[in-house]
This record gives structure tokens, sequence and C-alpha cells, in this order.
């Protein structure tokens, strides 16, 4: 297993510009990433797997990202990073408040897989403040998200809030 | 410039089993590491920079790690990473208490050279919760340090406790 | 829009001590305070919107603040701000668990209308430890809220409590 | 009411190597623990009430905690505390993040039986990094939880996600 | 005393673009705005009094700032408050690590004069991660600081570093 | 050794409300509290041992703590514990940021004495927020502090401000 290719694992949705600031930097230190959403099936998501997917890679596209694979997985995170051959998981940090959650995964996939190891890199202060949920909010209140997301995933977003809103 | 070497840098004083654990990790995932102690010509320290210096190097060969190169620098930690030709700077994290000191190191960092990344590993919390400066305290009160240094480095601790002691 | 108009938008409930702590010191500083109720028309509470606005106005009673006017309101709060003519939010900081939420709301807010300020004040510790949604346990629980509420509120809130209990 | 008498309340499941690190200390300093599920009827558990209670027990007789009594109680903490004739509380923090929850209820609790009094003792952090959410994260995941919970207990949590996975 | 007036107190040194951006926003919702230095006859800094103000001015000056007086005072900082008829201190928070000491502060100050208020507003991430100590710092290694002040300011913070070095 | 003597170290100066309730509580819960003084001859006080001592016993003579009595002690507070017979530390949480040092002072004591436990309190709030430091800088600046300290100690203060201002 090798240490150039890194697996870059996002469960919140949209993505934002936050987490492109993750993958870019992680792309620009990593020979092959995989960008991942992990799917849990027993969660409601707002998007599909094929929207998360797509709006993925609408910035992997905007961002010319060509060594960074969009991917899916269902399960613990570090049987897909093996399953990948990789042995790095990287995350992004925005606040303290990431600090625990993201230590006690760290430490659970230590135990787990002893050579696998999660690199985290701090948010970039002004892009990763704002996080997926309060995106999603400010879509429902019908607020513009287009300082959070690229202009091609705000439309597949209040794509999604008018049909979550008719289903209501 | 590579992703492939990585410094690993260490202001504090003595190197615990803490900071070992991080170098260890660290090589573990880097084909070269630099193990290199900040020096601050205005501070003045309990241990020479030859002692710093010897304490690290024991910690590399009681765990042999072939790829790692003690050092010392002194200046901007970003110009030393990129005189070695490497563009990756690791750090541990004990607790939210680094979180935003580090943070801030990162950020500033990165204003002054973007492409070189700071990738944070978590501190294995039965290793990295006793800073250097507790391990200082308990040698200068005559506690044995053995638990969280090498027996080398515990001699040379006491040795320089001993001196300092002296000298008041 | 005016400086002397501010908005302390109100998510939880029952009201306490706490947020009359925050609002009379509001109260004391801006010539017009609205004291709005943010209703989510998605969520489910334990009171009606009826019920909440009453229990704010008994606090506007109690401690006769003449320049606080009770109101609710859905969708997103800066376009409350906005309707009311003011560019002012006030909110109350408990802890530094209420510091990233804070910090983010204020930060989508000013991007949403820049001009619009969010000014937090420090709850006071003796009033705003207890949250409104111990309040609510406690009440569940049959022990007594008025250490934390107006009796008044307290009656009102254990009103609900028998009207929720009831419907389980 | 006795000093002597502790009560270690637990509401999380299934109990882990770091609860039954705490409970260990605290029967190392009380003549008589109670240690108690809390039992909330509003919310539904992964494990029945008598589970919980078994799965606690395994550990006060692999550590053989002989001034240990596995309880349950419903209602207000400090109501079954008063019942048995105890004036204290023990609880564990693990890190920041416990820090308002555990003040605040502590805090609450001073309010209604001001002479019982909360004592926390701080995780070993080798055991209580991980959460009984983990736990159940990694056993719903069909990981091995061997390292944060008694053999027996495993098979126990196993079991429970086998049902849980064929309710679903 | 009015609370049209507010006293933004800077303690400090270099000020930065995250302190111009708190007065900024303050001078946008107070018809005057008194930027203070706070004078401790007992601290020793890098730049005299007469230096402070004019980095200061220069901020004032550069965004044009016509409702701010720079200022400077020794003793308690809610006296010169007081002494400016002025109820409003302004205080900018830029991590959680600066919750504490400034709730503390506020709380001094509010039992020595009741009537006045601390509005703490939340610094812009992109703006105010940076604290003068580091600017300070990267100034001392000869790193450029022109992202966090004026150019004007960064030519002060240089010719003090020299000046500093020089009496080394 | 016993676990019905505690020992409450305390460094910091003076003695406050704060402390005061931590003690009073801790001698509600144990038959025996040594209320004692870390020395640290590198350290320069502004308060003399006699004068700490002193200012302790106030307190003690205030409450009418019978069962408390006021030490001095240099060295490892471990130490000192089992001197005096005890197995039992306690220490007062007034917020997050006294977490990691007590914590890891928790952790290290535990190496040196498994068998000693470290028993921490939540301060309350209306009396724990206003540290001995700020309480210094107040008598500095001039102020009352009467809010904070006994009257008698509010006066050995303001004599030890006199004394140290002379001095400067």
């Amino acid at each position: 297993m090798s240490s150039h290719i890194a697996v870059y694992p996002i469960s919140s949705n949209p993505p934002t510009f936050g987490h492109a600031d993750i993958l870019t930097r992680a792309a620009n230190h990593f020979e092959q990433v995989y960008w991942a959403a992990a799917i849990n099936p027993a969660k409601s998501y707002m998007f599909t797997q094929e929207e998360r997917m797509r709006m993925m890679q609408e910035y992997v596209d905007h961002f010319q990202l060509t060594n960074v694979t969009v991917d899916a997985y269902i399960g613990a995170t570090i049987r897909y990073v093996q399953s990948k051959g990789s042995r790095v998981i990287v995350k992004g940090l925005r606040s303290t408040d990431d600090f625990h959650p993201e230590q006690q995964q760290a430490l659970g996939n230590a135990m787990l897989a002893p050579d696998v190891e999660t690199f985290c890199l701090f948010g970039r202060p002004e892009r990763f403040q704002i996080s997926s949920s309060l995106v999603r909010e400010l879509a429902l209140l019908g607020e513009s998200i287009e300082a959070y997301v690229l202009p091609s995933v705000a439309r597949m977003v209040e794509d999604a809030v008018q049909r979550f809103q008719a289903q209501q």
C-alpha cells in the first residue's frame, strides 16, 4: 500500500468551496486522490448519491484536478482506504469543534489499521467557515449560496430544495 | 521541491515519547524526514543546541528511523523547509489548546509559501498528553520522568537539571 | 436603516432569565429592541407560537422594558432585521460552545447584508448557564424551574409539559 | 446522607473500558458505589434495560468491584442519588466537549440539592477517547470492538446489532 | 453618558488589518469611536506610545474613518470609557481562545460600572487570524508582514525591529 | 492512606471567593481538608508565604471551616498529599481553559501515585469567573476588589500593592 495515494472522504452535503480547498491542497501533495462520498444507507439525504457525486465532479472539473477521482463507498472508511491501496486519509479542520470528533475517528481508524495515517489540514478561514448545513439552511430560506459553492452546484442545490419543499 | 520530503520542527525540550510518536508516524509515510530543532537565539534554554540534537538522535536510533535526519535551524521555519527541498511540514496536535497556535502558524506559513502544506497528526493520547514543560517541571522536582522519555534522555535531563540548579 | 434599532432573535424555548438578562442589557443601549421568536415551520415545538410570544411578553412586562417589542418571524433572520429598519443583531454568548455556531451565523449574515452587524454580549454567569433545553428537561422530570424562569412562565411551561405528556 | 456512598450514573451504551476506568477509580475511593443506568422512557435504545445492566455487571465482575451495585433509575438523577442516601455524583470528563454539558448538569443539580456534590474524574486518555456511540458505529459496520469493551460485552453488542439490522 | 459613543481599546502591537476591520465596523454603527491604546507603564513595549498612536492613525486615515479619534490611556479601561462619556466597549473575538479572557474582562468591568456594556464583534476570518505577536515574530525573522498591516505600518514595524535588534 | 482526607492545593494569589467556594464544598464532603499553598522557590510572588497563609486562614475563619487546615509546601504536590496520609486531591474547574492544564497535572500525578485521585469540582459561575490575576490587576489599578475577596483580604492585597508599587 502506498503513501502516494490519499483518500479524502466527505460525508456532508453539498460540497462547498471549503471542501474544494482541502481537496485542491491534497491533490497538490499526493499523486492520486480519491474524493469519496461516505454513504450511510440508514440515513436519508437531501441529495441522491448520483447528485452528490455530480456536485463533487463539478469542483474537480472546475479546478482541473486531473489526479482526483470522485467516488462513493458504503461501510467503514478505513476499509475503503485499504481497498484503494492507500495508507493516507486527508481531513480538514475548520475549528476546535471539529477537533474531538476527528481525533476520535482518527484514533478509531488507527486501531483498525495502524499503518493508515490521518493527515489533517487546517481549513482556509475565508473558505471553510461555512458548513454544508448552513448552506442547506440558506438555500431552504431562499437565500443565495453562490458565495459558498460553484454556480453549477448552487443550481443543483436549488433544484433539490424545490423537490424537498414540494414533498413537505 | 518534493512532497516526499517532510520537515518535523520541534521547539520544545526535552523531546518526549509524544514527539517520537509523531516522528515515527511521519517517517512511515515520507521518504525523508528532517527532524529539526528550532533555535531562537533570543531565548535561553535549559539545554544546549548540541544536547537538544543529541536527545533527538537518541529517539532516532532507538526507533531505528533510518530515513530521519536530526537537524537544527535559526530563522523562519518555512525558509528551512524550502532549503531542504521540502513542501511538507508535519505537526502534532495534542489537544484543542494546540489548535489556534498551530492554525495561525500554518496560515502564516501558507502566506509565505503557498505550495508548502502543514499536515497535522493527532497525538496518540497515551503518549502525547505530557508536555515537555511538565517533564522539565517533574525533573526539577526530582521526580522520575522515565514514563515520558527514553532512559538515556532522562539521564541527560537530570544532568541539565543539576547544572541548572547549581547555577541558581 | 438605523443602528438605534436592534433585533434580539430567540429560537430556543422557554425564554429564561438568561435571555431576559441579554434583552435588558440590549434595551439599555438601543432605542428600540425587537425581541423576535424565530419560527421554523418545519420544526415541531413544545409551545405554540402564541405561547412563545406570551412567555416573552411576561419578561418585558416584569422588567418594564418599555422600548422592547415582542415579535415573531419566519425566514432568514437578516431579512426580518432589514424589514424592521435595523442594522443590529444582538446575541448572547454563554460559553465557548456558543462561539462557532454564532460566528458562523454572523459571518453568513454579513455575506447577505454587510452593513448589518452582530453584537455579542457575554451572558452573566449566574443567569445564563442553564439552557432552555435543560429547563424543559427539568420540567419534564417534574422538578421546579422557578430558579430559571419567571413564575408565570414556569406555570406556562408546566401546562405545556402536561399537555405534551398527555399526548405521549 | 453520606459522602461515603457515590452514584456513578451512565446514560450511554454500551459501557466501555472508559466507563469501567472511572467506575474502578470511584470504587477505590468510596465505600459504596451505585453504578446506575439512566432510563429515559421517551427514548428508544439499541439495548434493553436488562441488557444494559447485564453489560454493566460484566465489568463489575471482571474487575472484582465488590463495593459496586449495578442499578437503573427513571427520573431526575438527583432524586435517585438522594434515594440511595448519597451526597456524591461521580462523572468522567473525556475532553473539553464534555465540559459545558457536565457543568450545566452539575449546576442544575446543585440548585435542586445544594449538599450533593458532583466530583469529576479525568478519563484516562488511552481508555476514554472512544465514546459509546463510536463503539456502536463500529459494531454496525461489522468492525471489531474488542479494544473498547469486554469480550462478553462485545458479544452482547454484536447480538443487539444483528437484531437491530434484522428489524431495518 | 451615551450609547452613541464607543471605545475600542487596543493593547497589542502593531495594529493589524484585523483590528482595522473591527474598528471600521464599529465606526459604521456608533457616532463617535475612541480607538485607544492601553498603556501599561510596568510593561516594556517594542514601540513607543507615539509610534503606537501613529500606526493607529494610519489606519484611520487610510480607511477615512472620520468619526474615529485615536487616543491612549493609562489605568482601568472602564475609567477611560467613563471619562469619554461612553457606555460602550467594543472588542473583537478571533477564536475561542479569546473567549474567557474577554469574558472575564467584561464581567469585571460590569462589576465596576454596570451600565457600561461590552459588545463583541467576531473577527472576519480572513483578516483577524494573525495576531500582533505573530506579526512581530515575522518581522523579527525578516519576513514580509504586508499581508497583515498597512505598508506605512510595515515600515514603522521594520524600523522598530532594526532598533530592537541593534539593542540586543 | 485515607480517602477521608483531601488536599486542596492553591498556587494563585490572592485566594478569592472562588477558591473559598471550592474549599467549602470540599470541607462538606471530606473529614479533613488541607488547604495548602504551593511554594515555588524559583518564583517571585507579590505576597510572602506568611501573607498567603494568613489570607487563606481568613476564609477558613470566616466560613467557620473547622475541618480545614491551612498549610504550605515546597516540591511535588503528590508528595505533599502522601505526607498527609491522603489519597485525594481536590481541584476547581472554572472554564475549558482550565481543562488541559488540570488534566495534565492529574495524569502526571496518577503516574507518580496511581492510588491518589484528582476530584474536580466545577466552580460556581457567579464566584469563580474572576481569577486571582485579574484581582491583582484590579488592585494595581486602584479599583475595588471587595466583590472577589473578603474585606480583610482586600486590605492585605492593598497593602501588598502599595509595597509593590513603592519598590518599582
